[in-house]
């Protein structure tokens, strides 16, 4: 038999297609595990790269490896570090080991494929790092995030990786959730927006985006992690299929099922949702990934791992993680589970990806080359989405920026002015104090020789002494004004202990962070000492500027009341304590918009601004019947004028919008003030009449640039016939004629307001 | 034509089959219209009765009535007391004038259905009211609800009601909902028991029972009144539905649509949920009533009130309630909006109800006989509902029952000692002082001459004075021990402002009440100073006994943790002073069992214990991973030994299941202390493998009865085909072969567990 599979003038498909019947069943079973953890794969000796049991095992048993999860993943679970892991120098020495011994198993010589972490840049030692999700989401601009994913790409695509997993679908409902730094939003049109570009960044550089986690992990109930998401099929798809939806467009190669269960379902045993909507309603190609022992987690439907594989599978799940549920597909084919056909699919899917990845052409990294490093001054990216990310909610008497003519002192206070982690989410790799900028650094070279800066973090996260507290009272108490860095951490590196799929384990007293994933909440308010910390720190009467530096809202009442200046920094990533700094001085102007409501308190969940129009939200008798700060505000150091909005027109047909044509809407603005600043007019819809009830308000549109001050820019948005269609009664996507009121708003003002109509 | 309709030989159906086409379409609409506020239909002066325009008008404009809501309606929204309203001994006349003037302005004579209030006994002048749902369900006891809406039934009857509208249906999932007091409990299986029993005791008085609301109130987003239930078809079915199911196959002749939108489609609107379910899968045969203006509240899909009126009798809506949509009905037919065969079809439900009410025949009460008085001595049930809901959830060194021996005074203190109003729900008529028992005339009767009460009511439950506070804590500091009444109000007698559907209306400072219709709640923690004031009495070191007494669970760990003993009672109705007296002082035990769980806060929510099990509930860093109080606890006075239980079998196969055999079983409980009490043994299941997620416990039996000091009593449990049965991966209920795992508890402990099987 002509071995056609090697002859790369084919398609991958057909040589995948050749492939395929040559293996045996374990084979392609092997080719659809992704078992390993991949930072188990080896052990390293000074420069030496040792494999172990953990891989060589494996690798024997199946006749080869599918896909190798995390060979550079480095963190406080991996236990790798700069002295034990996979350095940038290192890469492509073990790389190299670890295919070659792949391959060298596999009677076909078939490489594996190489999975990695990229929920907020690569989680590998000198991993280029970015702002979390909730970050990028604040900078209402999906350049900066196409442009950071491309660097990103890059890096791992010198590093051999195949599929990048990006967290880029969840949609923030409940604040109480630890992993609501992954989401970029609680919208799902700025979501998707933002998913699109993660999507198309990563896969310019021929990695592959994984995205995750399909579907609805943000409405877990009571904000517990992976905890049932009850909400019925139109809501799923108001609020958390667009992105999805967005990014499958955009290109994604790959999907990760979600933990939890939507009514009654879990998502990896879902074929509706993996099959009917992702395949041939989104006409998505690419492979389903499991979440990490996921499918394992079926056991509760099962009671079975052999039948858990299976029934994944059968669903919709191509390939595993970590589960042994997928490792017993051989044992569910023998006892009729599945058949060998629907295994051989999913295999055919895994082949044809390596195919088309180049791997057989191209299986090894160039040792002789240095593997590039991507430092921050290089690559810019990461800060310039730090910059547009940070969020001025108070201002008064214009405290910012800063004037230091006649200040000879300033006070840095708080847990989070000088900890590099404390601006990183979770999903962190180590990373070398040359590598990051905190806020204190930032500001050290930023202010001048003629202002003495003067730290004390006051009090840890989650926990503090009264003596510590007491010293940076009495620091603050002799400067002229005060900088105070308080909110959460989702740093692991203070310690933390970690569930098989790597979450956090809470733990009383052992737990230095109070976000990131397996670390829900209850109480929104700031942890440990820090509430404490703040008002002892207004009572001294100074000028004081709050930053919050967090993974989530947090219910922050009073320091927003008693702060001259308010700044929020969703974790603003390695570089990101420069950005503050600029942005605390003058250097830059703020920019960022909350993508996500910031509640008075627990107790008022949810809050979010797109709530349905059938009852009015957040009416109690004894709390605000409104958000501390919603969806869309944010301020900065200069004023604009706005002219009259140009509308194209105010009526389409139908038949018009669906034959593409879009109500466009211009207007200019002039910048008033004299500093830069950038608009960021975000257009909302109510639909006023539909078959179902619809919402408040609803984000359809958005721009942003920076203008100059004296400077009038044009800011063009649209409306297509997606953005004004509605699931209906029948649970078609439908555009249904009638009117919509639109509101044009920026800096949590509305500039403009007026009404259009679709017409039958 | 002969009037086929007036010979009484005929079946109902047959003479409104000959009614109907006699009528004009106007007429027609008249009897499917509710639209008027019976309480404004006349005017009382002295002991005459005036019917105003607002009556007059509707009948000569539709030359007829169809149904009359609230005639005796009284409360401060229907501006009714004992001065202006329908006191007993005035309804025959009353009700006769306005049906008089109805029938003579009929072209056949036909009457009006008369509807009014009994969400907890009859909301009228000298009505015989209950303690609120939350109550009934504490007492785990059906055949004490039927009894109790025997009594209402028979109450109603006797002033010419048809229709009794029915709080029986809504599930409390978030209590910061201020019509938590209308729920049975959080738990469909004991809401199903409770809602049957109601409908039993109602419709044997031949008073028609319209339950409400249909459905999934009790899932309003944020606890949020009439809010959107978010929630998917399963989660509907699980939770919302059995309620439903169940109160309709005990012979429910109404159901209301509830105000809500499920999964973005109204009540009103859902011909999925008021035909598909309903009629065809539960067989419902009966009329379905709007709720209060719910029909308008259509205009937010219609835009218009004749659309909405279409769109409601067209989802399966047979009668209006205060709705302009109904109204326009002609005009709806008139624009084709609906056809007059579907009006028919709803006219005809009414008439053929008139028929079978036997209102042709006998269309006037009896104005010689005296009208019935219901007192609650003469009817004890409402007391002995009360005496049966209290849950006794601490009770340290067995300080209560009271021993008075040596006690020279007993200070009872607190907002809800002394308010019989503070007793009674929301719906609640205006009572005469000798019509209720509050705590402190409770305490009085039963307490001997040798003991001083001290009575301070501390500080109101909104509000307060700090001089008020003193004095009730300088008063406490006197007395031997102390009696402690907080909790919260839903009395609209001190002051409140109503919504067109009489929901009271948040208005700063104007509010007296925290819970009832209108009123929800951000925070769970006691209103006003009440905490301030329990800090302060517990400070005094005095044996203390804390009493709730309120509509929802409020957050109270630390009342919890420094009282002596905590009786939590849901409203308990007018003479439920009596009944908290009588525990106190041992006369009766406790023997109530929470049917919902109680919170530590609202930041932790929902707390249902009946969670899915495909996540650990409830787990945060910054709170305890349980509710303060969970469901189906209670304590009492005595000590039971439990026999070993006896199951018929642990084995079944589906088949037989499915014929009508059921797993029994029976625990021989012996009473082995020195006081009365109940055992209340639950069953719960847990499904060990099903096709969808199942739920961590499910209670599907569960059995009370008083046993004696010594006695020995047989507890029978059985479960059946429908208890074991899922909502399956297709949405079909189906009885799944596999292994149940079988809880029996009692008092928060559990006394016996096993595994049974459903075999294929």
């Amino acid at each position: 038999m002509t071995e056609k599979f090697r002859d790369a003038s084919l398609t991958p498909s057909e040589r995948a297609q050749d492939l395929l019947p040559r293996l045996t069943l374990r084979e392609k079973v092997g080719q659809i595990n992704q078992k390993l953890y991949g930072f188990q794969a080896y052990e390293r000796k000074d420069d030496e790269i040792i494999l172990t049991k953990h891989l060589t095992d494996e690798v024997e048993y199946y006749g080869g490896l599918g896909t190798l999860y995390g060979l550079y993943r480095a963190d406080p679970w991996a236990n790798k570090d700069f002295e034990t892991g996979i350095v940038t120098e290192l890469a492509p020495k073990a790389y190299n080991k670890v295919q070659a011994f792949v391959m060298s198993h596999s009677r076909f010589g078939i490489p594996a494929l190489m999975s990695t972490e990229c929920p907020h840049g690569h989680q590998a030692l000198d991993g280029y790092l970015l702002p979390v999700n909730l970050s990028m989401g604040a900078t209402f601009n999906p350049p900066l995030i196409e442009a950071a994913y491309q660097v990103c790409g890059a890096q791992m695509k010198s590093m051999g990786v195949d599929l990048g997993l990006i967290s880029a679908l969840d949609v923030l409902r409940d604040p109480r959730w630890g992993r609501s730094e992954e989401c970029y939003s609680e919208d799902p049109y700025l979501s998707a927006r933002m998913a699109e570009s993660a999507v198309i960044g990563c896969e310019s550089q021929g990695v592959l985006s994984v995205i995750k986690h399909f579907c609805a992990q943000g409405e877990g109930t009571g904000g517990v992690n992976a905890s049932a998401a009850r909400i019925g099929e139109r809501e799923l798809r108001e609020i958390h299929l667009p992105s999805t939806k967005a990014a499958v467009a955009a290109g994604a190669s790959g999907v990760m099922a979600a933990y939890n269960e939507i009514d009654g379902v879990p998502c990896h045993a879902n074929s509706h949702l993996l099959k009917d909507i992702l395949r041939d309603e989104f006409g998505f190609k690419g492979v389903v990934m499991a979440d990490g022992v996921a499918v394992d987690r079926l056991n509760e439907l099962t009671g079975d791992f052999a039948r858990s594989g299976a029934l994944a599978l059968r669903s919709g799940v191509t390939m595993s993680l970590w589960d042994v549920g997928f490792s017993k597909l051989e044992e569910a084919v023998e006892k009729g589970y599945i058949t060998e056909e629907e295994i051989d699919e999913a295999a055919l899917a895994i082949l044809t990806l390596k195919f088309a990845q180049g791997l057989f052409e191209h299986p090894f990294l160039d040792e002789e080359t240095a593997t590039p490093t991507f430092t921050y001054e290089k690559y810019p990216q990461s800060l310039n989405l730090a910059r547009e990310s940070v969020v001025l909610l108070k201002n008064e008497n214009n405290i910012l920026p800063l004037q230091l003519d006649g200040v000879k002192s300033i006070a840095v206070i708080g847990p989070n002015a000088d900890e590099v982690y404390h601006q990183l989410g979770d999903y962190t790799p180590p990373i070398k104090e040359s590598q990051g900028i905190s806020l204190l650094t930032g500001l050290k070279t930023l202010v001048g020789e003629d202002v003495a800066l003067h730290f004390h973090k006051g009090s840890n996260i989650m926990d503090g002494t009264q003596e510590e507290l007491e010293e940076s009272v009495k620091l603050a108490s002799t400067c002229d004004l005060v900088i105070l860095a308080l909110g959460g951490s989702s740093s692991r590196f203070k310690g933390a202990k970690f569930d098989t799929n790597g979450a956090a384990i809470l733990e009383e007293g052992s737990l230095q962070m109070d976000c990131g994933e397996g670390v829900d909440c209850a109480h929104l308010e700031l942890s440990g000492l820090q509430n404490e910390l703040a008002e002892r720190i207004f009572a001294l009467n100074k000028p004081t500027v709050s930053i919050i530096i967090a993974g989530r809202p947090y219910a922050i009442p009073r320091i927003a009341e008693a702060t001259d200046a308010l700044l929020y920094s969703f974790y603003p990533g390695p570089v990101g304590g420069q950005a503050l700094a600029e942005i605390l001085l003058g250097k830059i102007s703020p920019s960022g918009r909350l993508p996500v409501s910031i509640p008075y308190s627990a107790a008022q969940l949810p809050v979010y601004y797109n709530h349905k129009t059938s009852y009015p939200a957040m009416v109690y008798h004894n709390e605000k019947s409104k958000p501390l700060f919603s969806f869309g505000v944010g301020l900065d150091y200069t004023t604009y004028n706005y002219s009259e909005v140009a509308a194209n027109t105010l009526t389409l047909s139908k038949a018009e919008l669906l034959k593409g044509t879009c109500f466009t809407f211009a207007v200019d603005i002039t910048n008033t003030g004299d500093r830069v600043g950038a608009p960021v007019p975000l257009l909302f819809i109510k639909d006023n009449q539909a078959s179902t009830i619809r919402r408040d308000r609803e984000l359809k549109s958005f721009n942003k640039a920076f203008v100059q001050p004296n400077e009038t820019r044009r800011y063009n948005l649209a409306l297509d016939s997606e953005d004004l269609s509605v699931w209906d009664a029948n649970m078609q996507f439908t555009l249904e004629p009638g009117t919509f009121t639109l509101t044009l708003e920026d800096k949590g003002n509305i500039i403009w307001t007026t009404q259009i109509e679709v017409t039958p």
